[in-house]
């Protein structure tokens, strides 16, 4: 990727943490997204899927993302068969974000794949991917962290927070996010 | 209502969840919505509260409702006397929400009457009325979930999540929302 | 400031919060920040950065602010050199808000300077200043509340909830927030 070294750039200064050529794609993606498909109603799904899948995105035919989801950059994102990124979702793919087959990402809700180094002086920007397992769940408003992989089958509950791994087919829920149960598998 | 069963509909593999009557009703809701009262300023309460009800909500005229306020359903919506629901609530009434006289709401909170079985392969959608208790506060950015009471007189601070019933006259916060005190009877 | 007795004003039976004087200007800035600001990219911050000062903000020039920040009322707000308001940010200064020198504050944090006394069956809005010491990070969506006071070199991490003063160079997170470590101070 295109993160820059932040004791030569100086983000707290002002300076950049992505490359020139990122910032320039970025800008032109979110250009042709509000034009072309954030005012797009619901089942226009294979519009915006081909739009994405024309950006760099790994994207199966059947996924599903609505006008109203944020993708921070195409060429990172993967979703399965069936995937869904729900209105309002904030895809911050700063690493790649890889989205099982017929797991649902809810309103709302922020997949944060980057960071900083709070020990390093200048802050330097980290990223790291993060993964949602096949048939997981990620309900409304929740907040997955870098790094985190979301266990197959897995149920984070609404408003719930994780910055660490949660096991498949099990249940978690508040912030930081817990396992209540497990969920039965099918 | 209108919620379809989803081992017919299959909404895992982009069925739809509620009827074609009423997606059909909520768009044009949201349309009208978004021309006539998005982006009026905030002391027009009269003028959005009449077209609330024209569009079947159940609201007193003291009610007050802000452009930047989200109503997925006016039907099933009930205002009483001074209820208020501040800029940026998301009111998701997928189930009826009433919000109790001078129950105020502030900015950001999410009344989320919408969840799905977790143990159906098919995630059947699941709705289920939240009530807001006369004189409660469910403070800025609060979540409230699907059949959530909360009582008379009750504080849901800012940023908790309520996902069980919370007593009258007493005060909570927290993800989960915890009791911290009694509140004063007035 | 022009917070109005609830006593007289009644604001949960419709009453301003406000004095008009002070509702007029904020009315006004909002019309100008959208018109001239809210839609700017990201590097023109020198612009921003003067329209803050125009309307009163006691703003560093190398201070930055996006065109996705929403700040409330630039009389309150106050940020030395290098500090940053990420887009998406909601600082809510109904009180004076600081922020210090390279003090980062990320996207969709919430800096929520007002709250009402829950004793009082008027529902008197009360405001108090927050400060954001120099360095420190309140990182994405996080919530810093009325009177917190969040130390020099401190880590609020992504949705963490701080009602209460946040020890310098110390690393919370979690709703409510907790310390979880020190951070190496440079």
């Amino acid at each position: 990727m295109a993160i820059l070294d932040a004791r030569k750039s100086k983000p707290l200064e002002g300076g950049a943490s992505f490359s020139l050529s990122n910032r320039v794609s970025r800008a032109l993606w979110q250009v042709s997204w509000a034009v072309l498909a954030a005012w797009t109603p619901p089942p226009l799904f294979a519009w915006r899927t081909a739009l994405l899948r024309l950006f760099g995105a790994d994207i199966a035919p059947s996924a599903r993302v609505y006008g109203k989801t944020r993708i921070w950059y195409p060429p990172n994102l993967t979703m399965a068969e069936n995937a869904l990124l729900g209105p309002g979702v904030n895809c911050y793919n700063q690493a790649r974000i890889s989205i099982g087959a017929k797991a649902v990402v809810s309103q709302g809700a922020h997949l944060c794949a980057g960071t900083h180094d709070i020990n390093d002086p200048d802050f330097q920007l980290i990223a790291k991917p993060i993964t949602i397992g096949a048939g997981a769940w990620v309900a409304a408003e929740a907040f997955v962290g870098p790094g985190v992989s979301i266990g197959d089958g897995a149920v984070l509950g609404a408003r719930g927070v994780a910055f660490r791994d949660i096991e498949p087919w099990a249940v978690y829920a508040g912030n930081p996010a817990k396992k209540l149960k497990d969920r039965p598998r099918f």
